[in-house]
């Protein structure tokens, strides 16, 4: 699938178009998916701070279409792991996702989350149903 | 903290507010936390079925609510696990959390939730830094 | 399968044998399993304190025959979270298996592990191949 | 620390003793732990397999001394994750750590086995109280 195709899929979903999530680079190596801030997004109104099933979210979908984009077509998420490292604020965030095993009934895949100024806030890793 | 003090903290953070949430029970053994349907939180359309991050979310903050409630004061999620065990749609959701440990760094806590047919939709834990 | 199939089957594992593995309950709700100490699972010499990979193991084994003992046909551990709530030292410990999940695909068991005193000492999930 | 120094301990431990392990390589980016075969490690004997719970030993161990190696002091683990991948069989293992987070209460740290043929058998991260 192309950059465009893969963007086209992404945005079928009205969670991801509510995120207003976009696919910047799709490789064999990695996927890079940008979220923009928006205020229902927030945790903490005092910081402002991310909300973590935000983050949650961006690690789930972005480990799910990195399994895609490396070309093994996967059905749902199987279960999802999530660090938090940082409080996220007001920004852009940036998620890269690398393929860490494409298997038969299950795929996994690690993802990282950074800020604007490129501080790690969250990472995490999904396991896919194939 | 009585329910109604839990539930007006609960709805300072703009993405519960989002999320419409409502915490119907607590108690020094468990929170039950009710979250309606919204068409923007779907990943799916064709079934149509909520996004696994939404699920996420869910159990993020009713862990983070059930370590609260026990009467331990926690400030933010450390880390996160989730299982997704079936696909859930148009239906309010119910998400029970369970207190598995208060810790002096770190508590953790289990979060069960459940369709309107009492069906086990997705589980999970989140360890929350106190 | 009867407690003493159950027993037959685990102690296959020379690992098991290793880890004096006694299966003491086993139900349609849940598995019980001791496990003696022994100094060769010390990590901490000055405590001395049980090696996490012990209570690692412990919790995966412990899943993996909830799944089983329930009448559940699992091949294989997909995945694993263990969460360490504090050190054991020179005591049997006591693993309680649950089941929560019972999938086509996979299948996934709480399992606690406490002391003599009763203080929990580890919990944690596992994830099993049908 | 020297490589000398980690490695003398790492083998304080009795049960990285038992293990047989030994570090081939720390610097600031990742550290190398090896650990070969032995008969007591088996799961399945008719493969004959590596017990998922010494696979979770090594991963929980080398995301500890990756943390240590790159000199932050961390005390103990306080969660794990792990993902089977593939069976691993008669093979000296290579688990290979790098420093995710280094953080002030918890530093995240990631860690890879492999075989003799260079196959992922295993993958997971560790959470560590500093």
């Amino acid at each position: 699938m192309t950059l465009e195709e893969l963007n086209r899929a992404l945005l079928v979903a009205p969670f991801h178009r509510w995120l207003n999530l976009r696919m910047v680079e799709a490789d064999a190596e990695r996927i890079l998916i940008e979220m923009p801030w928006r205020d229902e997004m927030i945790s903490n109104p005092t910081l402002p701070s991310m909300h973590g099933g935000i983050l949650a979210s961006l690690i789930d979908l972005t480990g799910f279409y990195t399994v895609l984009a490396t070309g093994n077509m996967c059905k749902s998420t199987a279960d999802l792991r999530v660090d938090y490292h940082r409080a996220a604020s007001r920004q852009t965030l940036h998620a890269e996702g690398r393929l860490i095993k494409a298997g038969k009934s299950l795929s996994v895949a690690d993802v990282r989350i950074h800020d604007e100024a490129g501080t790690l806030v969250a990472s995490g890793r999904g396991a896919y149903n194939m």
